[in-house]
Protein backbone atom coordinates (compact mmCIF):
# COMPACT_ATOMS: atom_id res chain seq x y z
CA UNK A 1 0.00 0.00 0.00
CA UNK A 2 1.51 3.24 -0.74
CA UNK A 3 1.16 5.55 1.63
CA UNK A 4 -1.49 8.70 0.67
CA UNK A 5 0.66 11.52 0.51
CA UNK A 6 4.09 11.33 -0.91
CA UNK A 7 7.29 12.37 0.83
CA UNK A 8 10.68 12.11 -0.10
CA UNK A 9 13.47 12.69 -2.65
CA UNK A 10 12.15 11.94 -6.19
CA UNK A 11 14.06 11.97 -9.05
CA UNK A 12 12.95 13.49 -12.14
CA UNK A 13 14.82 10.93 -14.18
CA UNK A 14 16.65 11.53 -17.48
CA UNK A 15 16.17 9.69 -19.80
CA UNK A 16 18.92 8.05 -22.26
CA UNK A 17 18.22 7.37 -26.10
CA UNK A 18 20.20 4.67 -28.43
CA UNK A 19 21.11 6.22 -31.86
CA UNK A 20 18.52 5.61 -33.26
CA UNK A 21 16.89 8.27 -30.54
CA UNK A 22 14.51 5.37 -29.44
CA UNK A 23 14.50 5.24 -25.30
CA UNK A 24 17.69 2.98 -24.33
CA UNK A 25 15.77 0.98 -21.41
CA UNK A 26 18.26 -1.28 -19.89
CA UNK A 27 20.29 2.42 -19.22
CA UNK A 28 17.60 4.23 -17.84
CA UNK A 29 16.34 1.05 -15.73
CA UNK A 30 20.64 0.97 -14.48
CA UNK A 31 20.32 4.44 -13.57
CA UNK A 32 16.37 4.57 -11.55
CA UNK A 33 18.59 1.85 -9.64
CA UNK A 34 21.79 3.48 -8.85
CA UNK A 35 18.97 6.63 -8.04
CA UNK A 36 17.26 4.49 -5.50
CA UNK A 37 20.78 2.84 -3.74
CA UNK A 38 21.79 6.64 -3.43
CA UNK A 39 19.06 7.30 -1.63
CA UNK A 40 16.15 8.67 -3.82
CA UNK A 41 12.68 7.31 -1.83
CA UNK A 42 11.63 7.26 -5.59
CA UNK A 43 11.64 7.79 -9.60
CA UNK A 44 9.69 10.48 -10.87
CA UNK A 45 10.20 9.43 -14.46
CA UNK A 46 8.48 10.49 -17.93
CA UNK A 47 8.50 14.24 -16.22
CA UNK A 48 9.56 17.72 -18.26
CA UNK A 49 13.33 16.61 -17.26
CA UNK A 50 12.74 12.91 -18.94
CA UNK A 51 11.50 14.41 -21.94
CA UNK A 52 8.49 12.69 -22.12
CA UNK A 53 6.45 14.77 -24.04
CA UNK A 54 8.68 13.89 -27.06
CA UNK A 55 7.61 10.20 -26.38
CA UNK A 56 4.85 9.14 -27.96
CA UNK A 57 1.96 7.23 -25.62
CA UNK A 58 3.80 3.40 -27.04
CA UNK A 59 7.07 4.57 -26.41
CA UNK A 60 6.01 5.87 -22.68
CA UNK A 61 4.38 2.87 -21.90
CA UNK A 62 7.44 0.39 -22.86
CA UNK A 63 9.77 2.57 -20.84
CA UNK A 64 7.34 1.97 -17.67
CA UNK A 65 7.38 -1.70 -18.42
CA UNK A 66 11.20 -1.97 -19.23
CA UNK A 67 12.12 -0.52 -15.90
CA UNK A 68 9.56 -2.31 -13.70
CA UNK A 69 10.09 -5.74 -15.64
CA UNK A 70 14.16 -4.64 -14.45
CA UNK A 71 12.92 -5.21 -10.85
CA UNK A 72 12.42 -1.58 -9.46
CA UNK A 73 9.19 -1.78 -7.47
CA UNK A 74 6.06 0.04 -8.97
CA UNK A 75 5.63 1.63 -5.67
CA UNK A 76 9.68 3.47 -6.36
CA UNK A 77 7.85 4.98 -9.59
CA UNK A 78 5.90 7.96 -10.29
CA UNK A 79 5.65 8.22 -13.79
CA UNK A 80 4.36 11.45 -15.67
CA UNK A 81 1.09 10.66 -17.40
CA UNK A 82 -0.35 13.79 -18.54
CA UNK A 83 -0.45 15.15 -22.32
CA UNK A 84 -2.58 17.53 -24.09
CA UNK A 85 -5.05 15.10 -24.74
CA UNK A 86 -7.22 14.06 -21.47
CA UNK A 87 -8.03 10.98 -23.46
CA UNK A 88 -4.28 10.00 -23.84
CA UNK A 89 -3.96 11.22 -20.09
CA UNK A 90 -6.72 8.65 -19.18
CA UNK A 91 -4.87 5.74 -21.69
CA UNK A 92 -1.79 6.29 -19.94
CA UNK A 93 -3.04 6.31 -15.97
CA UNK A 94 -4.74 3.11 -16.39
CA UNK A 95 -1.76 1.90 -18.07
CA UNK A 96 0.28 3.35 -14.57
CA UNK A 97 -2.50 1.48 -12.50
CA UNK A 98 -2.32 -1.71 -13.99
CA UNK A 99 1.23 -2.16 -13.75
CA UNK A 100 0.36 -1.36 -10.06
CA UNK A 101 1.89 1.86 -10.19
CA UNK A 102 0.12 4.31 -7.86
CA UNK A 103 1.00 7.91 -7.92
CA UNK A 104 1.74 9.37 -11.27
CA UNK A 105 2.61 13.22 -11.60
CA UNK A 106 0.37 14.96 -14.19
CA UNK A 107 0.49 18.37 -16.11
CA UNK A 108 -2.35 19.90 -17.18
CA UNK A 109 -3.41 19.76 -20.64
CA UNK A 110 -1.28 22.34 -22.27
CA UNK A 111 -1.72 23.09 -25.95
CA UNK A 112 -4.53 25.62 -25.07
CA UNK A 113 -3.13 28.81 -23.60
CA UNK A 114 -5.21 31.29 -21.69
CA UNK A 115 -7.79 28.71 -20.46
CA UNK A 116 -10.11 29.23 -17.34
CA UNK A 117 -9.60 27.88 -14.13
CA UNK A 118 -13.09 25.86 -14.65
CA UNK A 119 -11.54 24.39 -17.76
CA UNK A 120 -8.24 22.85 -15.81
CA UNK A 121 -10.27 21.81 -13.45
CA UNK A 122 -12.71 20.19 -15.94
CA UNK A 123 -9.43 18.58 -17.22
CA UNK A 124 -7.83 16.96 -14.33
CA UNK A 125 -12.01 16.05 -13.13
CA UNK A 126 -12.48 14.28 -16.29
CA UNK A 127 -9.54 12.14 -15.70
CA UNK A 128 -10.02 11.17 -12.42
CA UNK A 129 -13.56 10.51 -12.99
CA UNK A 130 -12.84 8.20 -16.34
CA UNK A 131 -10.01 6.22 -14.84
CA UNK A 132 -12.14 6.08 -11.70
CA UNK A 133 -9.97 3.60 -9.75
CA UNK A 134 -9.52 4.39 -5.71
CA UNK A 135 -5.69 3.64 -6.10
CA UNK A 136 -4.87 6.64 -7.40
CA UNK A 137 -2.97 9.16 -6.27
CA UNK A 138 -2.38 12.46 -8.30
CA UNK A 139 0.32 14.68 -7.87
CA UNK A 140 -0.55 17.82 -10.19
CA UNK A 141 1.95 19.28 -11.89
CA UNK A 142 2.83 23.25 -11.70
CA UNK A 143 5.33 23.91 -14.19
CA UNK A 144 4.04 27.77 -15.88
CA UNK A 145 7.10 28.41 -17.61
CA UNK A 146 6.90 25.48 -19.67
CA UNK A 147 3.73 24.32 -19.71
CA UNK A 148 2.27 27.98 -19.75
CA UNK A 149 -0.82 26.84 -18.07
CA UNK A 150 -0.52 27.74 -14.37
CA UNK A 151 -1.91 25.81 -11.48
CA UNK A 152 -3.51 29.11 -9.17
CA UNK A 153 -3.93 27.55 -5.36
CA UNK A 154 -7.93 27.77 -5.91
CA UNK A 155 -7.18 25.17 -8.58
CA UNK A 156 -5.41 23.18 -6.36
CA UNK A 157 -7.79 23.62 -3.60
CA UNK A 158 -11.06 23.03 -5.53
CA UNK A 159 -9.11 19.53 -6.86
CA UNK A 160 -7.95 18.61 -3.38
CA UNK A 161 -11.85 18.98 -2.11
CA UNK A 162 -13.70 17.24 -5.02
CA UNK A 163 -10.69 14.27 -4.88
CA UNK A 164 -9.54 13.95 -0.92
CA UNK A 165 -7.99 10.78 -1.23
CA UNK A 166 -6.70 10.85 -5.14
CA UNK A 167 -4.82 14.46 -4.93
CA UNK A 168 -2.44 14.06 -2.79
CA UNK A 169 -0.05 16.67 -4.40
CA UNK A 170 1.81 19.11 -6.32
CA UNK A 171 5.07 19.55 -7.50
CA UNK A 172 5.89 23.42 -7.94
CA UNK A 173 8.62 23.68 -10.70
CA UNK A 174 7.59 27.60 -10.95
CA UNK A 175 10.83 28.53 -8.91
CA UNK A 176 8.15 30.54 -6.96
CA UNK A 177 8.98 29.78 -2.98
CA UNK A 178 6.21 31.96 -2.09
CA UNK A 179 3.69 29.98 -4.37
CA UNK A 180 4.80 26.58 -2.53
CA UNK A 181 4.90 28.37 0.90
CA UNK A 182 1.38 29.36 0.29
CA UNK A 183 0.19 25.91 -0.33
CA UNK A 184 2.10 24.37 2.33
CA UNK A 185 0.35 26.69 4.89
CA UNK A 186 -3.38 26.84 3.48
CA UNK A 187 -3.72 22.80 3.00
CA UNK A 188 -1.61 21.69 5.81
CA UNK A 189 -0.64 17.67 5.42
CA UNK A 190 -1.14 18.22 1.34
CA UNK A 191 2.28 16.87 -0.28
CA UNK A 192 4.22 20.12 -1.64
CA UNK A 193 7.50 18.59 -3.50
CA UNK A 194 9.96 21.49 -4.84
CA UNK A 195 10.79 21.59 -8.39
CA UNK A 196 13.74 23.16 -8.04
CA UNK A 197 17.01 21.55 -6.10
CA UNK A 198 17.79 23.98 -3.66
CA UNK A 199 14.61 24.93 -2.82
CA UNK A 200 13.82 21.66 -0.63
CA UNK A 201 15.81 22.55 2.13
CA UNK A 202 13.81 25.85 2.82
CA UNK A 203 10.57 24.06 1.93
CA UNK A 204 10.95 20.85 4.05
CA UNK A 205 11.61 23.54 6.67
CA UNK A 206 8.33 25.16 6.30
CA UNK A 207 6.34 21.78 6.13
CA UNK A 208 6.78 20.89 2.76
CA UNK A 209 6.92 17.35 1.63
CA UNK A 210 10.76 17.32 -0.35
CA UNK A 211 11.29 17.34 -3.79
CA UNK A 212 10.61 15.89 -7.35
CA UNK A 213 14.01 17.57 -9.05
CA UNK A 214 16.22 17.36 -12.11
CA UNK A 215 19.82 18.07 -10.53
CA UNK A 216 19.11 14.70 -8.22
CA UNK A 217 19.81 12.72 -11.31
CA UNK A 218 23.48 13.88 -9.82
CA UNK A 219 23.24 14.70 -6.38
CA UNK A 220 20.56 12.13 -4.92
CA UNK A 221 22.73 11.18 -2.57
CA UNK A 222 23.26 14.76 -1.29
CA UNK A 223 19.48 15.37 -1.69
CA UNK A 224 18.85 12.22 0.64
CA UNK A 225 21.34 13.93 3.11
CA UNK A 226 19.16 16.83 3.66
CA UNK A 227 15.62 15.45 3.45
CA UNK A 228 16.27 12.77 6.69
CA UNK A 229 18.61 15.04 8.64
CA UNK A 230 17.55 18.60 8.12
CA UNK A 231 15.45 18.45 11.34
CA UNK A 232 18.22 16.83 13.40
CA UNK A 233 20.66 19.19 15.29
CA UNK A 234 23.12 16.61 15.20
CA UNK A 235 23.51 16.36 11.36
CA UNK A 236 24.05 20.03 10.99
CA UNK A 237 26.83 20.15 9.18
CA UNK A 238 26.68 17.05 6.99
CA UNK A 239 23.59 18.66 5.84
CA UNK A 240 25.07 22.63 5.07
CA UNK A 241 27.77 20.61 3.03
CA UNK A 242 25.24 18.62 1.29
CA UNK A 243 23.02 21.64 0.13
CA UNK A 244 25.97 23.53 -0.64
CA UNK A 245 26.78 20.43 -3.37
CA UNK A 246 23.33 20.21 -4.32
CA UNK A 247 23.62 24.36 -4.87
CA UNK A 248 26.95 24.69 -6.90
CA UNK A 249 25.39 21.49 -9.43
CA UNK A 250 22.58 23.31 -9.79
CA UNK A 251 24.14 26.52 -10.50
CA UNK A 252 26.80 24.42 -12.90
CA UNK A 253 23.96 23.22 -14.90
CA UNK A 254 22.04 25.94 -15.12
CA UNK A 255 24.74 27.81 -17.22
CA UNK A 256 23.99 26.21 -20.33
CA UNK A 257 21.13 24.45 -20.95
CA UNK A 258 20.32 22.46 -18.20
CA UNK A 259 19.07 18.84 -19.18
CA UNK A 260 21.55 18.84 -21.98
CA UNK A 261 24.10 19.81 -19.37
CA UNK A 262 22.71 17.01 -16.78
CA UNK A 263 22.89 14.69 -19.97
CA UNK A 264 26.72 15.74 -20.47
CA UNK A 265 27.36 14.96 -16.90
CA UNK A 266 26.10 11.77 -16.75
CA UNK A 267 27.49 10.72 -19.64
CA UNK A 268 30.58 11.42 -18.25
CA UNK A 269 30.08 9.42 -15.06
CA UNK A 270 28.62 6.34 -16.37
CA UNK A 271 30.84 6.81 -19.48
CA UNK A 272 28.13 5.74 -22.02
CA UNK A 273 26.91 8.42 -24.97
CA UNK A 274 23.70 6.89 -24.81
CA UNK A 275 23.59 9.90 -22.45
CA UNK A 276 24.34 12.67 -24.47
CA UNK A 277 21.87 12.33 -26.95
CA UNK A 278 18.29 14.45 -26.81
CA UNK A 279 15.05 14.16 -28.48
CA UNK A 280 14.67 17.42 -31.07
CA UNK A 281 13.66 19.82 -30.06
CA UNK A 282 16.62 19.69 -28.01
CA UNK A 283 19.64 19.47 -29.09
CA UNK A 284 22.88 18.62 -26.90
CA UNK A 285 25.82 21.25 -25.70
CA UNK A 286 27.94 22.32 -28.40
CA UNK A 287 31.62 20.75 -28.11
CA UNK A 288 32.91 23.67 -26.60
CA UNK A 289 30.18 23.93 -23.76
CA UNK A 290 30.56 20.43 -23.32
CA UNK A 291 34.20 20.94 -22.36
CA UNK A 292 33.83 23.29 -20.25
CA UNK A 293 30.93 21.97 -18.34
CA UNK A 294 32.75 18.57 -17.82
CA UNK A 295 35.91 20.84 -17.16
CA UNK A 296 34.65 22.30 -14.13
CA UNK A 297 33.70 19.44 -11.40
CA UNK A 298 33.96 15.88 -11.08
CA UNK A 299 31.04 13.66 -11.12
CA UNK B 1 -1.80 14.50 -58.03
CA UNK B 2 -1.82 17.42 -55.38
CA UNK B 3 -0.50 20.33 -56.49
CA UNK B 4 2.57 21.03 -54.97
CA UNK B 5 1.99 25.03 -53.34
CA UNK B 6 -1.84 24.56 -52.20
CA UNK B 7 -3.75 27.81 -53.03
CA UNK B 8 -7.84 28.61 -51.68
CA UNK B 9 -9.91 28.84 -48.73
CA UNK B 10 -9.26 26.06 -46.58
CA UNK B 11 -11.25 25.56 -43.34
CA UNK B 12 -9.83 24.96 -39.88
CA UNK B 13 -13.17 22.67 -39.23
CA UNK B 14 -14.40 22.70 -35.81
CA UNK B 15 -14.96 19.34 -34.00
CA UNK B 16 -18.67 18.05 -33.10
CA UNK B 17 -18.55 15.60 -30.11
CA UNK B 18 -20.76 12.95 -28.89
CA UNK B 19 -22.82 13.40 -24.84
CA UNK B 20 -19.09 11.06 -23.65
CA UNK B 21 -17.38 13.48 -25.56
CA UNK B 22 -16.08 11.38 -28.71
CA UNK B 23 -15.95 13.24 -31.95
CA UNK B 24 -19.69 12.92 -33.81
CA UNK B 25 -18.07 11.60 -37.23
CA UNK B 26 -21.39 11.44 -39.51
CA UNK B 27 -21.78 15.54 -37.85
CA UNK B 28 -18.39 16.19 -38.82
CA UNK B 29 -18.13 14.21 -42.50
CA UNK B 30 -21.51 16.08 -43.02
CA UNK B 31 -20.38 19.60 -41.92
CA UNK B 32 -17.01 18.93 -44.44
CA UNK B 33 -19.11 18.42 -46.83
CA UNK B 34 -21.36 21.23 -46.71
CA UNK B 35 -18.36 23.71 -46.43
CA UNK B 36 -16.84 21.83 -49.83
CA UNK B 37 -20.11 23.06 -51.08
CA UNK B 38 -20.08 26.33 -49.69
CA UNK B 39 -16.71 27.05 -52.07
CA UNK B 40 -13.67 25.85 -49.69
CA UNK B 41 -10.96 24.55 -51.23
CA UNK B 42 -10.25 22.25 -48.95
CA UNK B 43 -10.96 21.06 -45.26
CA UNK B 44 -7.75 21.46 -42.59
CA UNK B 45 -8.94 19.25 -39.98
CA UNK B 46 -7.95 18.69 -36.76
CA UNK B 47 -5.93 22.05 -35.80
CA UNK B 48 -6.23 24.28 -33.23
CA UNK B 49 -10.00 24.93 -33.85
CA UNK B 50 -10.78 21.22 -34.80
CA UNK B 51 -9.26 20.53 -30.86
CA UNK B 52 -7.17 17.90 -32.33
CA UNK B 53 -4.71 18.43 -29.70
CA UNK B 54 -7.04 17.23 -27.20
CA UNK B 55 -7.53 14.32 -29.10
CA UNK B 56 -5.59 11.02 -28.75
CA UNK B 57 -3.57 9.98 -31.75
CA UNK B 58 -5.93 7.02 -32.34
CA UNK B 59 -9.17 9.71 -32.31
CA UNK B 60 -7.34 11.35 -34.67
CA UNK B 61 -7.01 8.44 -37.25
CA UNK B 62 -10.70 7.47 -36.50
CA UNK B 63 -11.75 10.76 -37.59
CA UNK B 64 -9.63 11.16 -40.91
CA UNK B 65 -10.85 7.97 -41.35
CA UNK B 66 -14.65 8.56 -41.18
CA UNK B 67 -14.32 11.41 -43.56
CA UNK B 68 -12.43 9.72 -46.27
CA UNK B 69 -15.07 6.88 -45.95
CA UNK B 70 -18.04 9.19 -46.32
CA UNK B 71 -16.72 10.38 -49.65
CA UNK B 72 -14.55 13.53 -49.57
CA UNK B 73 -11.70 13.54 -51.69
CA UNK B 74 -8.57 12.83 -49.73
CA UNK B 75 -6.88 15.94 -51.98
CA UNK B 76 -9.49 18.52 -50.20
CA UNK B 77 -8.00 17.03 -46.49
CA UNK B 78 -5.40 19.00 -44.51
CA UNK B 79 -5.21 16.90 -41.55
CA UNK B 80 -3.14 18.39 -38.70
CA UNK B 81 -0.39 15.85 -37.77
CA UNK B 82 2.16 18.12 -35.72
CA UNK B 83 2.26 17.35 -31.91
CA UNK B 84 4.62 17.21 -29.05
CA UNK B 85 6.41 14.27 -30.06
CA UNK B 86 8.01 13.98 -33.11
CA UNK B 87 7.89 10.31 -33.25
CA UNK B 88 3.87 10.52 -33.03
CA UNK B 89 4.13 13.11 -35.28
CA UNK B 90 5.67 10.68 -38.14
CA UNK B 91 2.80 7.95 -36.87
CA UNK B 92 0.15 10.33 -38.00
CA UNK B 93 1.59 11.72 -41.33
CA UNK B 94 2.56 8.31 -42.22
CA UNK B 95 -1.15 7.51 -41.28
CA UNK B 96 -2.40 10.13 -43.51
CA UNK B 97 -0.30 9.52 -46.86
CA UNK B 98 -1.39 6.04 -46.42
CA UNK B 99 -4.89 6.75 -46.68
CA UNK B 100 -4.50 8.92 -49.61
CA UNK B 101 -3.51 12.44 -48.00
CA UNK B 102 -0.38 14.09 -49.01
CA UNK B 103 -0.87 17.65 -47.67
CA UNK B 104 -0.60 17.78 -43.97
CA UNK B 105 -0.43 20.84 -42.01
CA UNK B 106 2.41 20.69 -39.19
CA UNK B 107 3.03 22.53 -35.29
CA UNK B 108 6.52 22.47 -34.24
CA UNK B 109 7.06 19.82 -31.16
CA UNK B 110 5.11 22.71 -28.86
CA UNK B 111 5.78 21.61 -25.21
CA UNK B 112 9.35 22.86 -24.86
CA UNK B 113 9.33 26.20 -25.14
CA UNK B 114 12.56 28.74 -25.71
CA UNK B 115 14.07 26.02 -27.70
CA UNK B 116 16.24 27.24 -30.66
CA UNK B 117 15.82 27.42 -34.21
CA UNK B 118 18.41 24.36 -34.52
CA UNK B 119 15.91 22.84 -32.59
CA UNK B 120 12.95 23.27 -34.90
CA UNK B 121 14.33 22.42 -37.65
CA UNK B 122 16.48 19.50 -36.47
CA UNK B 123 12.26 18.49 -35.33
CA UNK B 124 10.81 18.88 -38.54
CA UNK B 125 13.66 17.40 -40.26
CA UNK B 126 13.27 14.16 -38.52
CA UNK B 127 9.95 13.95 -39.28
CA UNK B 128 10.46 14.63 -42.83
CA UNK B 129 13.19 11.84 -43.40
CA UNK B 130 11.68 9.43 -41.25
CA UNK B 131 8.62 9.67 -43.40
CA UNK B 132 10.65 9.35 -46.57
CA UNK B 133 7.79 9.82 -48.91
CA UNK B 134 7.88 12.19 -52.14
CA UNK B 135 4.21 12.63 -51.70
CA UNK B 136 4.33 14.65 -48.54
CA UNK B 137 3.36 17.82 -48.71
CA UNK B 138 4.37 20.00 -45.45
CA UNK B 139 2.47 23.34 -44.75
CA UNK B 140 4.17 24.77 -41.65
CA UNK B 141 2.04 26.45 -38.75
CA UNK B 142 2.98 28.97 -36.93
CA UNK B 143 0.93 29.93 -34.14
CA UNK B 144 2.75 31.57 -31.28
CA UNK B 145 0.22 32.63 -29.21
CA UNK B 146 -0.73 29.21 -28.60
CA UNK B 147 2.00 26.61 -29.30
CA UNK B 148 4.77 29.67 -27.83
CA UNK B 149 7.31 28.18 -30.35
CA UNK B 150 6.99 30.63 -32.96
CA UNK B 151 8.75 29.78 -36.41
CA UNK B 152 10.78 32.81 -37.55
CA UNK B 153 11.69 33.30 -41.21
CA UNK B 154 15.32 32.03 -40.69
CA UNK B 155 13.62 28.33 -39.93
CA UNK B 156 10.83 28.76 -42.85
CA UNK B 157 14.63 29.62 -45.36
CA UNK B 158 16.07 26.57 -43.87
CA UNK B 159 13.28 24.29 -44.40
CA UNK B 160 12.09 24.89 -47.70
CA UNK B 161 15.80 24.95 -48.73
CA UNK B 162 16.31 21.44 -47.51
CA UNK B 163 12.99 19.92 -48.68
CA UNK B 164 11.98 22.08 -51.36
CA UNK B 165 9.56 19.34 -52.97
CA UNK B 166 8.12 18.74 -48.98
CA UNK B 167 7.97 22.22 -47.26
CA UNK B 168 5.69 23.86 -49.62
CA UNK B 169 3.95 26.59 -47.08
CA UNK B 170 3.03 28.00 -43.66
CA UNK B 171 -0.41 28.63 -42.37
CA UNK B 172 0.41 32.46 -40.39
CA UNK B 173 -1.91 32.57 -37.29
CA UNK B 174 0.16 35.06 -35.47
CA UNK B 175 -2.38 37.68 -36.94
CA UNK B 176 0.81 39.61 -37.50
CA UNK B 177 0.47 40.91 -41.19
CA UNK B 178 3.93 42.18 -41.84
CA UNK B 179 4.95 38.52 -40.97
CA UNK B 180 3.23 37.37 -43.65
CA UNK B 181 4.02 39.68 -46.27
CA UNK B 182 7.51 39.40 -45.22
CA UNK B 183 7.46 35.81 -45.74
CA UNK B 184 5.22 36.66 -49.38
CA UNK B 185 7.82 38.46 -50.78
CA UNK B 186 10.77 36.79 -49.66
CA UNK B 187 9.79 33.32 -51.29
CA UNK B 188 7.96 34.01 -54.05
CA UNK B 189 5.97 31.05 -54.96
CA UNK B 190 5.80 29.79 -51.37
CA UNK B 191 2.57 28.94 -49.87
CA UNK B 192 1.51 31.67 -47.22
CA UNK B 193 -2.09 30.91 -45.72
CA UNK B 194 -3.07 33.82 -43.45
CA UNK B 195 -4.86 32.32 -40.21
CA UNK B 196 -7.28 35.01 -39.64
CA UNK B 197 -10.37 35.15 -42.04
CA UNK B 198 -9.78 39.23 -42.85
CA UNK B 199 -6.61 39.32 -43.72
CA UNK B 200 -7.00 37.00 -46.63
CA UNK B 201 -7.84 39.63 -49.02
CA UNK B 202 -4.99 42.08 -48.41
CA UNK B 203 -2.66 38.70 -48.07
CA UNK B 204 -3.89 37.98 -51.44
CA UNK B 205 -3.25 40.87 -52.83
CA UNK B 206 0.41 40.68 -51.71
CA UNK B 207 1.08 37.57 -53.89
CA UNK B 208 -0.31 35.62 -50.93
CA UNK B 209 -2.10 31.83 -51.45
CA UNK B 210 -5.30 32.42 -49.31
CA UNK B 211 -5.99 31.14 -46.00
CA UNK B 212 -6.51 28.24 -43.43
CA UNK B 213 -9.29 29.82 -40.54
CA UNK B 214 -11.89 29.43 -37.94
CA UNK B 215 -14.63 31.94 -39.02
CA UNK B 216 -14.68 29.90 -42.67
CA UNK B 217 -16.99 27.42 -40.46
CA UNK B 218 -19.37 30.26 -41.04
CA UNK B 219 -18.67 32.10 -43.89
CA UNK B 220 -16.97 29.93 -46.45
CA UNK B 221 -19.15 31.25 -49.11
CA UNK B 222 -18.18 34.91 -48.45
CA UNK B 223 -14.18 33.64 -48.11
CA UNK B 224 -14.64 31.92 -51.53
CA UNK B 225 -16.12 34.84 -53.27
CA UNK B 226 -13.13 37.05 -52.06
CA UNK B 227 -10.25 34.66 -52.90
CA UNK B 228 -11.78 34.01 -56.32
CA UNK B 229 -13.26 37.42 -57.56
CA UNK B 230 -10.22 39.85 -55.98
CA UNK B 231 -8.21 40.50 -58.53
CA UNK B 232 -11.19 41.19 -60.81
CA UNK B 233 -12.94 45.17 -61.40
CA UNK B 234 -16.08 43.54 -62.40
CA UNK B 235 -16.64 41.49 -58.83
CA UNK B 236 -15.37 44.13 -56.93
CA UNK B 237 -19.05 45.26 -55.40
CA UNK B 238 -19.20 41.47 -54.40
CA UNK B 239 -15.91 40.94 -52.80
CA UNK B 240 -16.16 44.02 -50.85
CA UNK B 241 -19.80 42.74 -49.48
CA UNK B 242 -18.24 39.30 -48.34
CA UNK B 243 -14.79 40.91 -47.00
CA UNK B 244 -17.64 42.93 -44.59
CA UNK B 245 -19.69 40.11 -43.79
CA UNK B 246 -16.23 38.23 -43.04
CA UNK B 247 -15.16 40.98 -40.91
CA UNK B 248 -18.81 40.87 -38.83
CA UNK B 249 -18.69 37.28 -38.16
CA UNK B 250 -15.19 37.62 -36.96
CA UNK B 251 -15.86 40.50 -34.82
CA UNK B 252 -18.82 38.62 -33.24
CA UNK B 253 -16.67 35.39 -32.73
CA UNK B 254 -14.27 37.35 -31.04
CA UNK B 255 -16.21 38.72 -28.21
CA UNK B 256 -16.18 35.87 -26.37
CA UNK B 257 -14.12 32.72 -26.22
CA UNK B 258 -13.76 32.28 -30.23
CA UNK B 259 -14.24 27.97 -30.57
CA UNK B 260 -16.69 28.36 -27.97
CA UNK B 261 -18.78 31.19 -30.28
CA UNK B 262 -18.13 29.58 -33.43
CA UNK B 263 -19.58 26.02 -31.52
CA UNK B 264 -22.31 28.37 -30.46
CA UNK B 265 -23.32 29.38 -33.91
CA UNK B 266 -22.85 26.03 -35.58
CA UNK B 267 -25.03 24.33 -33.01
CA UNK B 268 -28.07 26.83 -34.30
CA UNK B 269 -27.38 26.51 -38.10
CA UNK B 270 -27.37 22.97 -37.84
CA UNK B 271 -29.85 22.89 -35.05
CA UNK B 272 -27.83 19.63 -33.07
CA UNK B 273 -26.24 19.97 -29.42
CA UNK B 274 -23.32 18.17 -30.41
CA UNK B 275 -21.56 21.08 -32.18
CA UNK B 276 -21.72 22.96 -28.45
CA UNK B 277 -20.21 20.62 -27.23
CA UNK B 278 -15.63 21.54 -26.19
CA UNK B 279 -13.26 19.02 -24.56
CA UNK B 280 -11.44 20.29 -21.39
CA UNK B 281 -9.71 22.50 -20.93
CA UNK B 282 -12.33 24.23 -23.30
CA UNK B 283 -15.65 24.72 -22.09
CA UNK B 284 -19.00 26.22 -23.71
CA UNK B 285 -19.99 29.80 -23.72
CA UNK B 286 -22.45 31.03 -20.30
CA UNK B 287 -26.32 30.13 -21.41
CA UNK B 288 -26.21 34.51 -21.23
CA UNK B 289 -22.83 34.70 -23.14
CA UNK B 290 -24.77 32.42 -25.95
CA UNK B 291 -28.03 33.95 -25.99
CA UNK B 292 -26.19 37.27 -26.74
CA UNK B 293 -24.09 35.82 -29.24
CA UNK B 294 -27.20 33.86 -31.31
CA UNK B 295 -29.20 37.37 -31.10
CA UNK B 296 -26.64 39.28 -32.51
CA UNK B 297 -27.08 37.84 -36.19
CA UNK B 298 -28.96 34.91 -38.37
CA UNK B 299 -26.40 32.58 -39.39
Amino acid sequence: MTALFPTGVFCAALTPFNADLSPDHDLFSAHCKRLLDDGCTGIAMLGTTGEANSLSSRERKSLLEAVLKSGVAPSRLLPGTGVAAFTETIELTKHALAHGVQTVVMLPPFYYKGVSDDGIVAAYSAVIESVADPRLRVVLYHIPQMSQVPLSVDVVDRLRRRFPETVVGIKDSSGDFANMSAIVERFPGFSVLAGADPLMLPLLQKGGAGCITATSNLVASDLATVFHGFADQAQRSQVAAAQERIVVVRNAVSRFAQMASLKTLLAKRYGHDGWKRLRPPLIPLSAQEAAELTASFAV
